[in-house]
Parts: C-alpha cells; sequence; structure tokens
C-alpha cells in the first residue's frame, strides 16, 4: 500500500517518519494508502527551504506572482473530475459534493487574483509642509497552514493562493485522514510553475503540527479543526509570537418560522443537515421551530430524510456517503443514544440503516430526535453526523435567545418570509455566519468565513480579501521629508 | 494628599483598594498625589456597568455616536493648556510636548470621526439565482485601554474613540505614574455627553491588569507597554479568549548617509533622541553613520547636545524635563557606565549634569558614547532616556544588516539627498514606523502605528481607519434568498 | 428693503447689477429683501480671487483644512435654531422641517470630516525591478456650487465641504428665491477661520449661472434645479471643459403593497408627500396601490391630509407652509385641473384651503387626485406641491413596468411586509434612491445622492465619500525607479 | 483583398456599407485588406441585439461572468504570437512591441478579474432606529468602445473586460487603420464562451461613431484618440446624455537632470522617444536640459538614436517599424521642417533614413531639432512621430512653469537621483502620468491611466478599478425600515 507524499522543494518524497496513519476509502471500510507522521527534521528542512525560497519569492513583482494563479485556476478546472475522484474515494463524500469542494477552491483561486489590489498601501502628501506618508503592505515570511479531514480540498485553498500570492511562501499540512486529494492539487501547482520552495506540502499528525507550532521560521499559522485542538493551536502559536487565525467547531441553529416558504425550502434545509453526512461546520444540527408550526415542519422533513439513499459517492444515485471512520461513526450513534436517554424521541434512526452493497462502509442513515430541551448533549454539543436535533421555542425571542446561549457561534438561519423577521435575527443572533432562508450560509469566496465565541480564535478570517490580506501582509508606514 | 479618583458611570469615584502608588512631579522630586490599586471588586462592577451599557450604545445608530466625538474634539481644543499643564507637572515633560501629546489625542479623535465609513460593510447581490450576500461589521463589547506612562493622553486616544464610536464600551487603566492627565480628559468625556458606562476609567498597577484580563466580559485589550509586559498581556489574554493588540518595546536606529542634508537634519535628529527626554518608543537610541561623515556627524551632534537646558517643562527656556522617577534615572545612569565598560567612549555625560533651580527633580543630562559596537548592552536594549550611541557602519547594506539583527522592530530613520538610498532603505529595514529625513516616524492619526517582531504583539496595529476598525469590530455575513 | 450680500475675500459686500429679485415671506406674501443679479466682472473678480486662493490653499495640509470643519460643525449647531428661523421666513417651511434642512447640511461636513481619508491615494512597490507606482489625489481649482430654492442649507453642505477640504475653492450661487439662509450660514464659515477667498458667495438669476459657466477658471459646476436647467448646465458646462453633476427633477412612486403595514406607515407616506408642502425632489408624488387595497390605503391617506394645518412656519401648530410663490402655487393649481380635466378624480381639492390668519401667503392645501391613468400629465410631470395622485397596478410587476417607464429615475418605495417583494422591488425599479417602508428615501450623508435617467446629468453623484470625491479630485499616477 | 468582418452575436459576419478603408502593411506600403464603413441599420441591429442580451447577462451571477476572463486570459496567451503577427502586419510597430500590446491587454483581463470586489456596494446597520441603508452598484447598458490605429489590442481591453464583467454589454470600434488585430482577438472572446450579444465588434469610420452616438440605447462611450475628435465625441455624446470618458492627445516632456544617471536611463529615454515609432500618447517628445547637462545629453542621446535600425517589425533585428500611412509620415516630415524653419537645429534627420530592404514602406528615421525654443510649433504640438525636440531651462523650477504652460496633461518624466527633485517635480506638474527616472509612465493595469487638460475630457479615467468602475455602473442607494 502507497504511502502519500510530501512536496518539498517541487518534489514529491516520501517521508522519513516510523509512525503511520491508515487511509481509508470509507465507503468500502478498506484501507487504500498510508501517511507517514513527519519527523522534526523533515518539517525543519521543508520549512527552511520555504524561508530562503520565500527571501527572492517577495521580491517577484505582483503581476507575475498573479500569473500563476490564472494558470492554476485553468488547470483545476481541466481536472476537477480527477481530483473530485480521488476525494469522493478518500472521504466517502458524494461525486457531486466532491466537486463542489473543488469548486469553492477554484473560486478562492478567483478570488485570491485580485491581489494586486488587495496588497495596495495607501498615500497622503503634505501631511506637513514638504512631508509625505505612506503605509505599503509586505509579505511576511512562512505561513503554516493546517486542514481538516472534512474538505480536504477547499480548505487549504482558503489561506493559500492568498497566502502565496501576496508574496509568502506556505506549508499545508493536509489532514492524515485525508491527505490524498491535496496531493493531487500539488501536481497541478507544480504544472503552474512556482518557484521551489514556495509551496510546500508535508504530511503527518499531531506532531507534524507541534514540530510546526514550534518552528522559529514559520511566522503564521492558519488552522481550521475542533475546538480543542484549535484552541491548542492558537495557544502555543501565539505563545511562540506567531499570528494565528483557527477555525473551530460549530453547532448550528435552524430555525423555521411558520411564515416561511416550507415548500421551497425543505430539499435547502434537508441539505443543510444531511449534505456531506452532516461532517461540515456550517451544517444544520438543531432545528427550531415554534409550537404551531412543529408538525408541520416535522412531517416534510422526516418524509426526505427517510427518502435519502446511502452508497458509494462516486455511483450515481447515492445522495448520502459513510461517516470518516468506524470509530467517528460510534461515536455519532452514542449522541443519538444519549438524545434517547436524556428524553428525546428518535423518529428516524440511523443507526438502523445499512448500505447493502458495501456492508464495510462506516455508514450511518440520516436520524431525527424530536423533543429536544435545552440541557440536552444533542442541544449543545458538535456532534458532526447526520444527526437533527428538532426544539420548540416559544417565539423567536425565545429561539435567539436559546441560540445564543450556545458556546459557538458559527452558523445560524432562519426561514421565513417576512423582511421584519430576517432583520430581527440577524441582528440578534450571535453567529458569523447567517443564512436567510439559506440552509448552508457559506461565504462565497470573497468574503471572510466568519466564525465568533468558540467557534474561531483570533481576530482575522479565513477567506477573501480583507482579512486575509492583514493576517498575510505586515505593514510599514514610510513618512519622508524631501 | 489626594487621590487619583475613578471615573465610573460618568461619575468620579475614591477607588477602594488598600495599596498606593505616588505620583510625583518629577522636575520638583516631590509626591503631588496618589493611586490606589484597584479592587477586583471594583473592577468587576466597571465592567460589568459598561457590559450593560454597551448592549444599549452598540444600539444608538452611529450618526448619533459621531456627535459627542465632534463635541469632545472642541472640548480638547478649548482645554488643552490644562491637559498640558497637569502632564508637565505629572510627567516631566516640557509644556510644549504636552500639548503635542494633546494634539495627538485630538487627531485620533478626528480620525476616529470617520467612523460611519470605517464600519461600513459591503454587499453583492445575485452571487446566485435570488441570493444576496452582505458583510456587516458588528461591535464587540466591553473593551480594555492600558497605558503607558510616557504619553498619558495621546495614547489612550490610540484605542479609545475608535472603539467608542465603533459601538463598544471601555476601560482605561492609565499608568499609575501619571494617571492625573486622563483624569482631567474624562471631565471632558463626561461634558461630551457619553452615556453611563460606556467610557470607564480604573486606576491601578499590575493588580488591576490582571483583574481585567481574568474578566470574562472583557472582549479585548489595547495595550502600549514594555515588551516583558506586552508579551505578558497578549499571552494571558490570549488564553483567556481575548483580542489583544500590545505595542511594546523598540531600540530605533538612526541612519545618517554622507550625502544627507546634515545642516537641515540636525535639529530633527537631535529631537529624535533627546525630545520627551528620550523617553518614547520613537524615540532614536543608536545613531549610525559610515566612516566618512562619522566626524562632522559627531560634531554637529555633539554640539547642539550639549546645548539642551535641562528644567522644570511649564518653564520656557527648558529644553529637556527630567525623568519619570529616581529608580529610572538611575537605571538609565547603569547603562551609561555599561556603555563605557563595555569599550564604548563617553563624549557626552549627562550623568554631571544638573538642574541648579531644581535640585530634588529626576534629571539626567543628554548623554554620547561613541564607538558603540554590536556585541554591547547599549547598542541593543531599550535604554528609554537621553542616550544617543554613534555606530559605525560600513555601508549602506552593512547597516541594514546590523540594525535588522535587532530584536525589535518599531522605527528607524535614514537621512540622505538620494531617492535610491531612500527606496533601499524602506525596503529593506524590517521595521513598522520608517522615516525618510525624518527622525521620529510617528504615523499620522488615520495611519496605523506598525511595529514588528518583540516591539509588538497581534496583528492589528493601533490607531487609524484598517487596523483598529477590524480590532474593535466583528464581522457577521448574512446570505439572503429572496 | 435690504440686498442679500455676497460673500468674497471674507468680507461681505453688497452686489452691483442692475437687477433685482424679490425675496419673500411666503406665509405673509410680503417682500423681505431683495438679490441683485450679477454683472459678469463681480463674478469674474470672485473666480480670480478663489483661483488664487486656491493655489495656496492646496498645500495647506489636509489635518489644518479639516479643522476647520470640526469648527463649523459645532458653529452651526450653535447657530442652528437663527438659521432655520431665517429658512423658515425666506422659504415657507415649517420651523422644524428648516431645522432638519441645517442638520443634514451638519451630516455633511461630519462626512466631509473624513477627507483625511478619502483623499487617500494607494501604491504598489516593485511592480518591476526597482520599479513603484503610486496614485495620488489632488485638488482640481475653483468650484461653483449652484443649488436651487427648496433645501438652502442643506444642498450647498452636499458640496461644499468635501470640495474646500479636498483643497479646493468654491463660489456658492444660492437661489434667488432664498439667497438669506447661505448668508447667514456665511457668518459661521468666515468664523470657523478659512483664509480669504477659499470660500466665496455670489448672489444672482440666471447670468449669474452663465457668468460662471463661461469662466475658463472655474474647473467644475456642481448644480441641482430642475430638468431643463439641469440639462442646460451640463451640456454647457461640459462644452466649456467643465466637470458637470446635476441633480435634476423627479417623479417618485410610492407604492403600497396590500401585505404593508399601512397602520405603521401611514404618517411616513403622508409625510413624503405632502412634507416640505411637496416642494422636494424625493416627494412622493403618484400613490400606487393594487386593486384590492386601492379602498383601504385612500381611506387612511385621506383621512390624514385632511387634517394638515396650513400656516406660517414659526408657528408650532402648523404641519404644512405655503408655496414659495403665487405663480408656482397657480402653476400646482394648473396641475390639479389637468387632473380633473383628463379624467381623474379630486377626492381633496387643496385649492378650496385657506389660511385664514395669513391671508396673502402663497397656501395650496394638500390635494388628492384619485383613478390617475398612465397617459395623465399628473402621472408623468414632476408638480412640486402638495399633490398626491393614485393609481391602481395589477400587480407588483405592473407596477414596476408602469414607474419604469417615467422618464425620471430619482427615487422609489414599497411599502410591503415580505422581504420577496422587498428585494424584487429594489432590483427591478429603475430609480437611484430607493426606499423599503420608507417614505423618503433620503440617502444619510455618507452615501451618494443617486439620481438617474432625467434626473440627474453626469457620472458623479452628489453627497458623500466615493462619487465626490472622485469628482472633486483629479489624479496623479507616479511611477518611479529608483 | 479581404474584407475585415463585424462580430454580432458570435457570428463573424460581412459589414454592409459602401465605402471602404484600406489596411495596409506599412512596411511594405501595401493594401492587405479593407474595412467596410458601416450602415446605421448594421450598427442599430448590433446595438439592439447587445440591449436584448445585456438585459440577461446583467442577471448572471458574477461569479460565472468572471469565468469567461480567466478563460479569455488563457486563450491570449496561448495565441500572444498570432495576435502580435497580426499587430505588426497592419500597424507596422516590432513584434516584441506588438507583444507588448498583448500583454498590456491580458493584464486588464487580470484587473478585471477582481470585479468580484469592484462591484460590491456597501452598507450601514442601523441608521436610526430600525432603518438600514445600502448602496449597490448596477450595471447600466450597452456601451461603445472606440479605439485608436496605436494600439490596436490594449486600448480595447481598458474597457472591455471591465464594462462586460460588471455586466453590460458592449460595442467595440476598432480604428480602421487597425482593425486585424481585434478581429482575431473577437475568435477568442467566442471561444471564451460569452452569450450571444454580449460583447460585439462593428468597423467603420466617422459614420460609425456617429452612428453609435445617436443611438439611445447607447449608455455610455468609451474613446481614445486625438483631441478634436475626443472633444467632439464628448460633447455629441454627453449632448446624447450618454456617459463618456474619452483620452486624447498628449506633448510629452522629459526632464533630464545634471544629478541624473545617464548611463542608467539614456535606453530608456530613447525607447520613450523612438518606441512604436513615436506614436503614442506617452511617447517623450520634447527632451529638457539644464544648461550645463545639454551637451552631455544630447551626445548620449544622438548616439543611440544614431544607431536605431529601421524595417519590417517581423524581422529580429528591426528596432523601429514604419509610421501607419504615407499621409501621417509626410505630416511628421512638415513638423520637421517647421522645427527648422522657426530656428531649431536638425541634429538628425529622420527624412533621410531609408530602408532599402523595402522601398515601398512609409519609414522615417529618428531625428533631432535641437534649440527649441517656446513659441515654436515643434515645442507645443503633437506630433505623433519619432522626432525629439531638444528645450534647455534655467532650473527645475523654470522647467516646470514651461511643461505647465502646455494645453495638455497626459504625461511628463523627471530623470534625477535625488529624492528631492523628484517630490518637487511630481508635485508641481500637471500631468496625469508621470515618471521618475521612467521615460514611458505607463500606469499598470489596476491604475487609471490619467490624464489632464486637453489630454482627456470626462472625469472617470480609463483603466483599472476606480475610476471604470464607476463608470461602467450606477448606483442605488436602497434604505430599508422593518
Amino acid at each position: 500500500m502507497r504511502s502519500i507524499l510530501n512536496f518539498v522543494n517541487n518534489k514529491f518524497e516520501e517521508g522519513e517518519g516510523e509512525d503511520r496513519f491508515d487511509v481509508f476509502n470509507p465507503a468500502f471500510g478498506a484501507k487504500i494508502a498510508s501517511v507517514r507522521e513527519a519527523r522534526r527534521e523533515e518539517v525543519e528542512r521543508a520549512v527552511d527551504l520555504a524561508y530562503d525560497a520565500q527571501l527572492k519569492w517577495q521580491k517577484v513583482p505582483i503581476s507575475d506572482r498573479i500569473n500563476h494563479l490564472f494558470k492554476l485556476e485553468r488547470l483545476i478546472w481541466a481536472n476537477i473530475d480527477k481530483i473530485a475522484e480521488v476525494t469522493t474515494n478518500e472521504h466517502g463524500k458524494t461525486f457531486e459534493e466532491a466537486k463542489g469542494d473543488a469548486i469553492r477552491a477554484i473560486q478562492n483561486v478567483q478570488s485570491a487574483a485580485a491581489a494586486s489590489y488587495h496588497i495596495m498601501g495607501r498615500n497622503n502628501k503634505q501631511i506637513a509642509n514638504g512631508v509625505d506618508e505612506e503605509l505599503i503592505r509586505v509579505p511576511i515570511g512562512v505561513f503554516a497552514i493546517i486542514s481538516p479531514f472534512n474538505f480536504p480540498v477547499m480548505i487549504p485553498f482558503w489561506f493559500f493562493p492568498y497566502s502565496v500570492t501576496l508574496g509568502n511562501s506556505v506549508i499545508i499540512k493536509p489532514s492524515e485522514k485525508t491527505p490524498m486529494s491535496m496531493e493531487t492539487v500539488m501536481n497541478l501547482v507544480k504544472e503552474a510553475g512556482y518557484p521551489e520552495g514556495v509551496v510546500q506540502m508535508i504530511n503527518g499528525g499531531k506532531e507534524s503540527v507541534d514540530f510546526l507550532l514550534e518552528n522559529k521560521k514559520v511566522a503564521g499559522v492558519s488552522f481550521v479543526g475542533s475546538t480543542p485542538v484549535a484552541e491548542y493551536v492558537y495557544r502555543k502559536g501565539t505563545s511562540n509570537r506567531k499570528r494565528v487565525q483557527a477555525g473551530a467547531s460549530a453547532k448550528n441553529y435552524i430555525l423555521v418560522m411558520p411564515d416561511a416558504d416550507l415548500e421551497g425550502g425543505i430539499d435547502n434545509i434537508i441539505g443543510s443537515f444531511y449534505g456531506n453526512a452532516g461532517e461540515r461546520c456550517l451544517a444544520g444540527s438543531v432545528l427550531v421551530t415554534l409550537p404551531e408550526n412543529h408538525d408541520k415542519v416535522m412531517n416534510a422533513f422526516k418524509k426526505r430524510a427517510t427518502g435519502l439513499r446511502l452508497g458509494y459517492g462516486m455511483e450515481p444515485d447515492t445522495d448520502m456517503g459513510p461517516l470518516i471512520r468506524r470509530e467517528h461513526k460510534e461515536r455519532v450513534e452514542t449522541y443519538i443514544q444519549k438524545g434517547e436517554d436524556e428524553g428525546g424521541k428518535i423518529l428516524l434512526d440511523g443507526r438502523k440503516a445499512t448500505c447493502s452493497k458495501y456492508p464495510n462502509g462506516f455508514f450511518l442513515g440520516p436520524s431525527i430526535i424530536d423533543g429536544v430541551t435545552e440541557g440536552m448533549t444533542v442541544m449543545n454539543d458538535e456532534i458532526f453526523g447526520p444527526v437533527a436535533s428538532f426544539y420548540t421555542a416559544n417565539s423567536l425571542d425565545d429561539a435567539l435567545d436559546v441560540m445564543n446561549r450556545s458556546r459557538f457561534g458559527n452558523a445560524s438561519s432562519i426561514y421565513t418570509s417576512s423582511g421584519q423577521n430576517a432583520r430581527k435575527f440577524s441582528e440578534g443572533i450571535n453567529v458569523g455566519n447567517i443564512g436567510i432562508n439559506v440552509g448552508v450560509a457559506a461565504p462565497i469566496a470573497f468574503y471572510p468565513f466568519s466564525g465568533m465565541k468558540e467557534s474561531f480564535f483570533g481576530d482575522l478570517h479565513p477567506q477573501g480579501g480583507d482579512d486575509n490580506v492583514l493576517f498575510f501582509t505586515e505593514r510599514k508606514v514610510i513618512i519622508s521629508r524631501w
């Protein structure tokens, strides 16, 4: 079984570490490759090369740096089916979901291509007699990008095209669970003509993360993962004088008001809860209704959830793929059990679902727990699986109060036909990504992905123009008297 | 001797702590007031009030929030002499320097008055069929502002007008060494009509800082002080999930090239080293020449340094005031001694200077140490006093190398008539504030104060529009389908 | 009866022209002052002085230029009652309306105080090896500001604070019908300390406009008035190589949907039609309903319109003042008659209204014409008086079609509770200022006042940051190789 | 001999007009194709189709509109040699110059790809209780782009990628002298997948321009050409209520100071005067020295000018191609003669130069006229050919005075090593494009091309983000109360 390669100095290399992580095809429940944990020396070498490469790269005119992005954009389009197939096979999501992942990556390439504008400084002449002032934006050095398993293509692209085009070099450390997608992408990066050392990829697990966080030549870290790890990375990174932006866990509430266009919205709502098998930080997790529309919403929801077909993501009639690992599946099942034990009513039990064609796959069917109340575990914890909990609030205000008591602040949506309800919701809800009749409030590539509270650590968010530009550049103010 | 009062809920209140810090008139060497260390309960109460006030304040239309700034601007102008006199008496700097401090504060009020523009979000319509997206900027909550002794008026204004006008409330904690200036300013804040709880001031020392850093209702901290404390505040603050921006120490090099207009620049250079008695983070500390112009520069420099008159800052013929405390004066004297011990040549010894009229004042005359080399303490440490070290580099490139080996990155200047030298310098020097024929590269109020390396902790800098706005607001992305 | 004075070189001067225009108190129907038409020589002298003054003014640091705005802001607040009384007496609007006019002026002063940010250029370093590029914004010269009678204070402030603070000088030519308000304001401009020649005011009528349009030293013209004059000014100005922005006439439709909160909105709707006696370019003119809510809306509207009290604007129980001139009143009456003649039904006839206390005043009561159809004069022409026409559309789409056939494109509003209707309306309506449950869609001071079609000539709109800044500055691109 | 085709509704079509213009290969002096003058009906049909296409195109999400640009970018790179060869053959410039023309076009495609950012509106929430305000940018309709012969590829790209990506449709009217380059490009536009009607090309001369200016469905015109035509287009266009931006003629002065690095700069200076055979609006035309460096500069300049080799642009040893037409060559020769007649001294006479290999080509060699003074024709008129006039000024100030008396304001450069001279020059010179040690001050694609005085008519300049975005979009301000 082959090892996933590192990508250093524009060469693919076998890692040197002893420890190995298995890569599975979760639909088959079968190992398909392995990843070595990195050794400190390997990471140091990659960082050293990136550091030296950046000293030259930062002097390349931005119009030249942008050319690579335009090439890369075409290359990903040309290879999107291939990339998506790799993703489906290592992650389990459907081919269409995997293509969506890659398309989001492309859109970030397009967004980062505005770097000639984003890097612009500003100036004032004659701030005093004969004195001028200007601010310029300069790249900083080597950035580490540490990404999770669930969107193996998109999430590195929240950072890497911006960071590199603004003049930095990067070390990408993909999830050891889904390292193959970025390995495929690195071929295209190479073809896009970046100089040696500018874009590097190192594989590994926790140790490789520590090696990056402890390396003095790493200027900053962009991370997405679970809250405990995000907070660990944030504290260790900042203590080591690095910039850190760290996206974290979520618990997203979807409020359906009685005045909502349920017929028009229900597919979108179902997609929020069960798309990507619920393994995404923007997934709906708790569906909130008022008493008067609970039954109507439940009926429509359950009907559609029941119809979702489990299967291998490369087969066209698959609606939902497996979970990432057997252990994770079991963890989600425990949540379902807790939902029942703590007083909820299991209206649809995904534990009973099977995929007869792929009996070894890590499949879990869509689940629905009704009658959830505030103290319950499924009301508060991130489950990261295809489990929908139903909560009944007394009013919009009451719903806002409940939602705002969450320790997370990633996303939330309302379904309503009322402009007033929509405004009240978006003003009152303390989350960073807000949907109005939109179930997955994923900001497009030129906006920041804006979590709050325990869903984000740092002050400059991933993706898009404003935040990323300030994160990946430093300012110099120059005051001249001539 | 009276106690400096806190300002809570628009009332001036005596603190409750047992421990006291003395406030001196450094020119007289006499105690003039005292400050109590805050008690945890006091700080909690002030934060609670600020927290509750912010919940209302954030809903006040920005045009109303701005009105207070326009009032405050006029009030500070009208009271500037009074404020400056208080500053001179508690800090020691000259009356003109103290007025400059207050004028910088006013300019930050003017800069923050652009908040209606700065808080603007952005939008795209029809990002997909029937779908719109917008980003809005929202205030966050309570911010703590912890400021140093050396610019008691200006530095709180790097933060407070922006933070408050963008919809937050603030707790200002002035230096316990110079708390009277902001106490005076608080009268004007009150007169400007801010609602109760929006602008609070708490006095105290290290303990009060810890109380703020440990308080869960404090969302962020803006700090300026020495590097060890800045790093302490940064780590403790970020570990407690707060945003932190922390300005820190400096070691600033001034390079005078042989092609410089020395006659035109020398007063400006002298001002950089000895203005504010060298107690500022933008002060020149090491003067770098090439071999061929060392003597010429030294002669001009020494002649002017020798002519500076020590005295009480309220007297018009005073060029330079005392240091802030006797202990600090002795610490600076130790540096001079080290300069000599480690191989430097004392060309002007400020330790011999006296101010006969004020024999108890903490005066130290201008000092010059020649022949400084790279390993010496005075080449590397922040001295924060009127001591100029002369270093001779072989070339512009050599000078850049030496300067960039500093662990600090606050400011640096070049004096030259050559456009090419100027560009090479500003491109090559790794500091945030760069002067070209300008000795004190202080960004004007609408630019960030941009330190690097151990001179700044965080990624969003004090002052001005871009950085402060992202620091003092959070983003919400709203995606709507109608 | 005294002559309104010009303001040239910071001095108030009697004009020299022979022809005179009368200024009335329209509530009394009595002459209160007169205005002389300007002579060409007078205008030339004022422009020459402004031209010379600008050459110095453009070199004044922007922080100093901004100081005058901060002074002026306070001065207008301090004198707002006085200004408003002058406006009420020369224009007829109520004191509260007149204060609103002045407050809008103040808000433009506040908005223009962001000029230090607005004038910022931008830069890119290293666009090629050793080559940098920057864009700077520079003032242009003398701008003429020609304003209409209906908002004698606000409209000059859409332009003057921006133009002057960005480094230009201005010649203000107020309406000869209401010249006294700006004469009052000029005292405050003087007190705010602008240098001689920077802000000038010349009185006169059409000839003075021509003198300005023909003067080679006038770089640009900001105009607001009726469409024929706006187009005249635009063509003549551009032919003479000046920049021109020219706001013009309007015909604003207010659509009330059946799902609107009529109770909550009706006062706001009434204000749109009858505020400022209908003499404003954002006034509602045609009220559009669907068949099913026509009667309900009509009843509520008529009830309130009937209750409006005519009177002298300084008396507190006055709801609506007179029209500006007897001739204009008669012109509006002719429109009412045409409304009837062409098939409309007069439900409320303002021609029958009187103000017994002021029998000579130019009063016209609120009028309502029902059953208006597309070909009718009152459906298409700007009336500029307190006349509401009711039109019944078949649907939202039908209403949009009708409205978009108008040759004007200033403003339009919808009243609805539906987010979908609101989006459809704002996407589909071809006007520059759009209200959603807002009857007078007046952009706040930091947004452009955005007319379309025959409501605006030019491409850069009045007021606020973006458009005005590009209008009042020219760009220089500087490319340097060092 | 074939006719150049129009490109309408994604089809190449033969025009219908009777009149024809000849297209030459100027190096051979031979006709290679012909262009028909457009008929009014043809233009109307193309505009009608563009108008209808735009109504759909404006609703396409901007992320989809951008995709076409990314495709087009790659297509032009892939076909750049082919395009450049066509340009060389129809225009005469060297192959390298022609490639540079196409690369500038590509850079504008890249620049326009930032449209997702540029079209962003902005918003403020809660401007009053419950009231929000937002500005959105919307496309306008059909724009005409009328371009000159000298940069047949680049100049349409100053406008077309921005206009189209922002949601408008365009009618491109290339110069009838060099229509083949854009015909070639249209194949790539088609391949990039734009919907029918969005990008149209119509060929013709003055009549086609009038048809466009008179067509009511044309919303705006982007023009580059000579001053008389630019002014004609500007006046006629604005009179017909269109937006117009019209680039015009130039007369560019290059000042070489005695402190300049002549050795490093001379090739760059020569390129400015003789590149593109002097047929460009950024070409140096008058070389200004001070008395003390006149001879030195003249010697270096003349030596290099003498060495330039005339020839067919496809041959690698050709330094300079022919002029565009025989008539134009004769016109330039007349200027040389006037230079002599009016008192100048012909140091190098291009009229004597020949290209023996291509005896019928429209070749004119490099010319130098020394001793030019202010009243002379060659000092003031645009020549648009390879003629350098030498003028001697007394000082930098004197040079600025002379240059600023020009009626043009396109470009000017200084060569100096002094930062002070550079600042004084860029502050004092009244032109839009300024070079510091750069002979051809061509703004890169993300900056506006900024002419002044009679070099530009309008207020929003070609190219780049700010100006073009405001030119190609209208604003809507939406005020909502929910």
